[in-house]
């Protein structure tokens, strides 16, 4: 076994120049949602792909899709080894309500031992690591014991929608033997984490529309039927009184956790105590027949997100407001179908929208859930890679969070991931004042240069290597970027 | 009977520079209910003043409220004769969603004969018809048979906030006969209409908290609340299923219109034909034990006005909002109590607020429902009127908006109102592209050249014209600012 030393050693003496790049990086509003952000992801991929190359890796391109880039870099020095395909994704989240951050969200400030920035932990900050781990191996000893692939998108935070036509015509020259990838959470500080389940996501938006313009409501109140209470109280509808999504068909297929499932989640996984004290909150809410980290990590959800309608601005507005507009999004679990839940949505908003407006329900964005075997040699090697970095073994978690990648990498490539989480749950991610821990940062990086380095030797206990070699034979194998 | 031939002709000749004028008016973006606004409000209020100046009164003046001024003016040549106080507000409403607008709300555009800007009816165009009415008088036969008083208000818009208690010190000064405002609608081209009864009105806002920040609605979709959905479900049961306000107590002093008013209203006003076409919507809503002529004229509602929480912008944001807010106005008919209904609002939010969040509940404006005598002189006079600007006597109309001045002059001064209306339904007053129909400003300053020269006679056959020339002896008043 060859020493990770040197690595470690270069990671170690290059802290503060790694924390300048990753300030760089955030400083770059790459924020996919928003079409005036558009320039920024591009520059931001053009940012990444001059990363790779400086980073050592031999082969970095990058690729337009119908939205945002797709980044892709590769480093096959170590003939004979297993592949691992690094993922990330480089855009973040929007930033509103803006008055409520401490620091402006693109400057990268560290306050207190932390990063403050969009897209600090999300996702950022937590694929960084990987860049500079791999660094830190290149740079130091001029090589790595895998064989390695990146793949870094612009459109996670809008539900990766060209991701798998990607993946799906590049089956071949992406062929690895597992996937990495880092943007989910530990269970608390000195608490490592290892997901390995994930919910699907279904964004949705419902538009109901009455009067062609605005209405005086002297006029016309108690008269008309008003959108904006219309969609009040379809949203309403949409819970019943346990907190239970009120959508014919929703719970079909989910399937009912068995004991032993839910012993290993009281066991491993957050009590009411800690999800309620980092939401902030004093009660929980939803179906009582689970706990609350069985309700996120094992059933599905629907939220709304957003409602735009009427006249928000200061004092008031004697309106009956023409529209009004919500934005929601579904968290489905293994066995639930998004394009199922579509339709099953659709028919629902149908069903309850009064006859005295009408309703549009578009979709934007879905993806599958994914469970991932935990029984998995790559797994176990993460686990090692933390024991080594932060002195604990990590805890088995599922994430009721959504990383679309996951189950494409199952479905296309046939490979599992490891879900190396850095982020605290206290990160804040989607909301103001994001934040990364900058100790996670570093020991994120000497993990990573574990994993990258143990990571052969378990893999190589399993036979796909070699399948995953023959696929991958050509190691310039041109990309198929348009369908 | 003096002649009115003169005014008339004046009034005729310089259309276009009233026109000209009116349009500069309108140019002021004053938006009462917008911060940003204050000094366009203030630089209105001044705009105003000179303009009395111009027409001619001898005594023109602005008094500072707590937000915005108000504009008085005088002129007091018609000894022995009776008082009118004309009453118009020169602030307008926000002109939100902006990007709906066809020409910009502050250009003042003539588009197919009607003047197209915020305030064109509601109310710059329609207040102007009286100055220029009053110039026209003046200008060209230097004097008026009755005495005049004008007070011009720029919180309408915001529930005229400060006009209870600037009357209310200043009783003495604002003594008159009658009032005169033009705030409200005909009942179509051609059909001019007199309303005798307004409803009153209370503004809220209801704001809903969780979780002190946005959380991932992934990380806690299920079990955490989401206030923006609390908040969709406590504005849905406002109503009940047969739209009736869902509030204990709230129809307790709501009289029941006898058969003898309700045939009244079937004659005279709008069928439900036609407040749908103004609505370009398909079907009512509300009560059906009411046509929808009686839901807005003679009972009570509830209108959503707006709703702000989460995420607005383009695409999605996956987040469980941190808070939520809905701007709600209620309709007030006779006999129902502004401050009993605040009382009432308060417990019934406290009482359906789920308890895994908090409301809060703030008021801002409040006026009275006002009922006018049908059978009071100056109605007479203003029926006559109209019949000579359009050919035609108005019908006796029920507003179902609210214009608080009229309740404050009849509690505060003990006159009534004429409520003499010059825009159309059509007239898109508090929505984009809102109007004026220039041969309503044209007729309208008509109408008002007849009124003030007709209503002396219809008033002399009341004694209360004595008790008021009491109160008003001294010229030159002093007037009371601050409480």
């Amino acid at each position: 076994m060859e020493s990770v030393e040197r690595p470690l050693c270069y990671a170690r003496a290059n802290r503060s120049r790694f924390l300048q790049e990753l300030k760089e990086f955030i400083r770059i509003p790459s924020v996919s949602a928003q079409p005036q952000h558009a320039g920024d992801v591009k520059k931001c991929a053009i940012w990444l792909v001059r990363q790779l190359r400086k980073i050592g890796l031999n082969r970095a391109l990058i690729f337009p899709t119908d939205r945002h880039p797709i980044v892709y870099g590769e480093w096959k020095g170590a003939s004979g080894s297993p592949t691992v395909l690094i993922y990330g994704h480089y855009d973040v989240q929007p930033v509103d309500p803006i008055k409520l951050w401490r620091t402006p969200p693109f400057e990268a400030t560290v306050l207190e031992g932390n990063l403050h920035g969009r897209g600090a932990s999300d996702d950022k900050g937590q694929m960084f690591t990987h860049l500079k781990a791999v660094e830190s191996c290149l740079r130091s000893s001029n090589r790595l014991s895998v064989n390695l692939k990146c793949l870094f998108e612009g459109e996670e935070e809008i539900g990766s929608p060209d991701l798998a036509g990607f993946i799906e015509r590049n089956r071949r020259v992406l062929a690895a033997d597992v996937a990495l990838i880092s943007d989910t959470s530990m269970l608390g500080f000195n608490r490592p984490g290892l997901s390995y389940s994930l919910r699907g996501q279904l964004a949705a938006e419902i538009e109901v529309t009455g009067p062609s313009h605005d209405l005086h409501s002297g006029n016309f109140g108690g008269a008309v039927h008003n959108p904006l209470q219309a969609l009040c109280e379809i949203v309403a509808r949409l819970h019943d009184g346990g907190g239970r999504v009120a959508i014919p068909g929703f719970y079909d297929r989910v399937r009912l956790p068995t004991g032993r499932e839910r012993d290993f989640l009281r066991i491993t996984g957050p009590g009411n105590e800690q999800i309620l004290r980092t939401a902030a909150v004093k009660s929980g809410w939803g179906d009582n027949a689970y706990t609350l980290y069985e309700r996120v990590a094992l059933r599905p959800s629907l939220t709304i997100n957003g409602i735009s309608g009427g006249y928000a601005g200061a004092g008031g507005k004697g309106i009956i407001p023409s529209r009004a507009a919500a934005k929601l999004s579904f968290r489905l679990v293994a066995e639930q179908d998004p394009r199922e839940m579509e339709a099953l949505f659709r028919a629902q908003i149908a069903r309850i929208t009064p006859t005295t407006v009408r309703s549009v329900v578009h979709f934007y964005g879905s993806s599958w859930p994914a469970v991932i075997d935990r029984q998995h040699p790559a797994l176990r090697a993460a686990s090692r890679a933390y024991k080594k970095a932060f002195g604990r073994r990590p805890i088995l978690l599922r994430s009721g969070g959504s990383i679309p990648a996951v189950s494409i990498f199952q479905q296309a490539l046939g490979i599992p991931t490891v879900l190396m989480g850095f982020g605290l749950p206290g990160d804040r991610i989607h909301a103001p004042n994001e934040r990364f821990h900058l100790s996670n940062f570093y020991r994120g990086i000497e993990t990573s240069i574990w994993f990258l380095h143990g990571v052969t030797t378990a893999l190589r206990s399993r036979c796909r290597g070699e399948c995953v070699r023959l696929l991958d034979r050509n190691p310039a194998e041109p990309f198929s970027v348009r369908p």
